[in-house]
């Protein structure tokens, strides 16, 4: 049987999955018919997140004690929720109790199986925290996750295509998401609170075992990669997971790190099965063979765009390719504290 | 007097002007009933360009004899031109023509004084270049231009604030175009059959007295820059110039270049002024001064994106700007060979 190849315009799709509306309109339409999805929707009518009507249903039957008020419009097919608390720790813990719920009564298995005690922000106008929620639970919501991805490279203009080799990871088989997959140098979710770069160091100690001073030296900010996911069998993104069908924006500060020969990564807490030193052409190859996890791809393909590998000359798609990794989100955050 | 300020985002909307429809949906609207614009379409059904009435008025009133069929739909405001000749070829001297006899008779500005003999593609679906038209009458038809934009810097870890200083042009005070603006260090427009990279060794040449081995050793392909500028006030942009109102979508490959401590550019064919090693605050406040010809203040925010310098943290505008550098644009062309 031949083996599936994808083009890099499939990896970007398969990321940033969720259909255009100017330019997909049957598709966007289809799936908004077929995910019949509520907006999660704050009291100044900020729209918070995209909830699948089956955890809409869930929500509801959440005992009013536990979840405090719920407004539900199936007309207009909004969801109005978690807005009694007067502070964010009120609201916080408001989300905590329904989180808490449905992970002891089995409701999701994401929460069942993937709970990870750490919360994570959701965002209103002005990118306010309006409360967190536990990670696993993100994608129920169908709110933003942030994170930062580091790509680590040498130098090498005499054996390296490109100018370059990349330092690529590949993760333990016993991870719960994605096993086995190739994945970025370091990469991590952000907490509530949490500044990117900070977690960036914190993440390539982790995972990279990467002295947390060189890191800081030379760590680059090289921008940001957004994209909207669509979970299609329950498997996860970056920002937890959930029934097929959830949408998950998610938006990535990105950074490059230029290793000196000397310096390698290793795997440090078990997260990583080992690091491989690749070519770009081997990079590109196990591209097309599927072997990145879909987001690190992306933000791989971000890379190749800004060091002149992937360009239009040698890149069909170039052009949707670079817009699904700027996707304008549809919900506020610091992607968008002043939105037009 | 207050001296007028610009922020990041004000810079990156004069550049990409033409609002969004999904977004400022107040915004489009209101430009497209004021500009009244026509779509200048192949008989495929492909969109080529925008055309001002005025502009779609005098195509008219050309004679037959030079102007070849035109069909004019005033109802769905498109216009069927230049579609007679059986090659590209006989189509680019039909287009040739018309803008001769508007230039004799000057009927536009733009073709009587800023005519520069130099031709421009203008692409359909598959990026197939249906014919070239005078580079001063590209904004007359509204399609896409296309160019390369290289920002020149140097490493400087000790002086230099984000590490770096910025290789600054100043355009000469009598350039017909944004006399006496700061620029980026190498730029121009590209000719039917011309390739970007080659287009970009010859213009650091004549712009900046920059080696060619250095800069093709040495210049990085970065990615793209996209966006649709709208003529204020009959002012031109890269791609020529045209009457108020008139759409410009340009698309520019933009490269860096790390240059070596004793390589300074300089002067040579007249176009500019001198060059100056400027701080990346230096540049920072000449941007916020308007003093950047506006698409080049785009490449230089790009520039900053991809150096870590303009971050979320540090642009609450950031993710706007970013979207606004990748701009989908309306028409095919290289930029765009596989739509979906």
């Amino acid at each position: 049987m031949a083996e599936k190849r994808f083009s890099n315009l499939d990896l970007a799709k398969q990321v940033d999955a969720f259909p255009y509306e100017d330019t997909e309109p049957e598709a966007y339409q289809a799936m908004m018919a077929a995910a019949n999805l509520y907006t999660l929707t704050w009291k100044d009518g900020t729209p918070l997140g995209y909830m699948l009507p089956t955890v809409v249903d869930e929500l509801e039957q959440v005992p009013l004690a536990i979840r405090g008020p719920v407004a539900i419009d199936r007309a207009a097919r909004t969801v109005h929720a978690f807005e009694a608390g007067a502070t964010e720790a009120e609201r916080t813990r408001a989300v905590a109790a329904v989180m808490g719920h449905w992970r002891e009564r089995g409701t999701f298995e994401v929460l069942r199986r993937g709970w990870r005690g750490e919360l994570w922000p959701v965002y209103g106008s002005g990118a306010e925290v309006l409360y967190s929620a536990e990670r696993a639970g993100m994608g129920l919501l169908g709110a933003t996750g942030y994170g930062v991805h580091m790509t680590a490279y040498v130098r090498d203009d005499e054996d390296g295509d490109g100018g370059m080799r990349i330092w690529v990871p590949r993760r333990a088989a016993d991870k719960q998401t994605y096993p086995g997959m190739l994945d970025n140098a370091a990469a991590g979710g952000l907490m509530t609170g949490e500044e990117p770069f900070e977690c960036l160091v914190r993440e390539a100690d982790e995972e990279a075992d990467l002295p947390a001073d060189l890191v800081r030296r030379r760590a680059r900010a090289a921008g940001t990669v957004s994209y909207v996911y669509v979970a299609r069998d329950g498997k996860r993104m970056a920002g937890g997971g959930g029934p097929p069908g959830q949408i998950y924006p998610e938006s990535q500060w990105v950074y490059d790190l230029e290793l000196p020969r000397d310096v390698r990564p290793r795997p440090k807490d078990g997260e990583v099965a080992g690091f491989e030193l690749l070519g770009v052409a081997e990079v590109k190859e196990a591209l097309a063979r599927g072997e990145f996890k879909p987001n690190c791809a992306l933000v791989t393909l971000d890379f190749f765009v800004r060091h002149g590998i992937l360009t239009r000359e040698n890149e069909p798609d170039y052009d949707e390719i670079v817009r699904r990794m700027h996707r304008r989100l549809p919900f506020p955050g610091p992607h968008q504290v002043a939105a037009a």
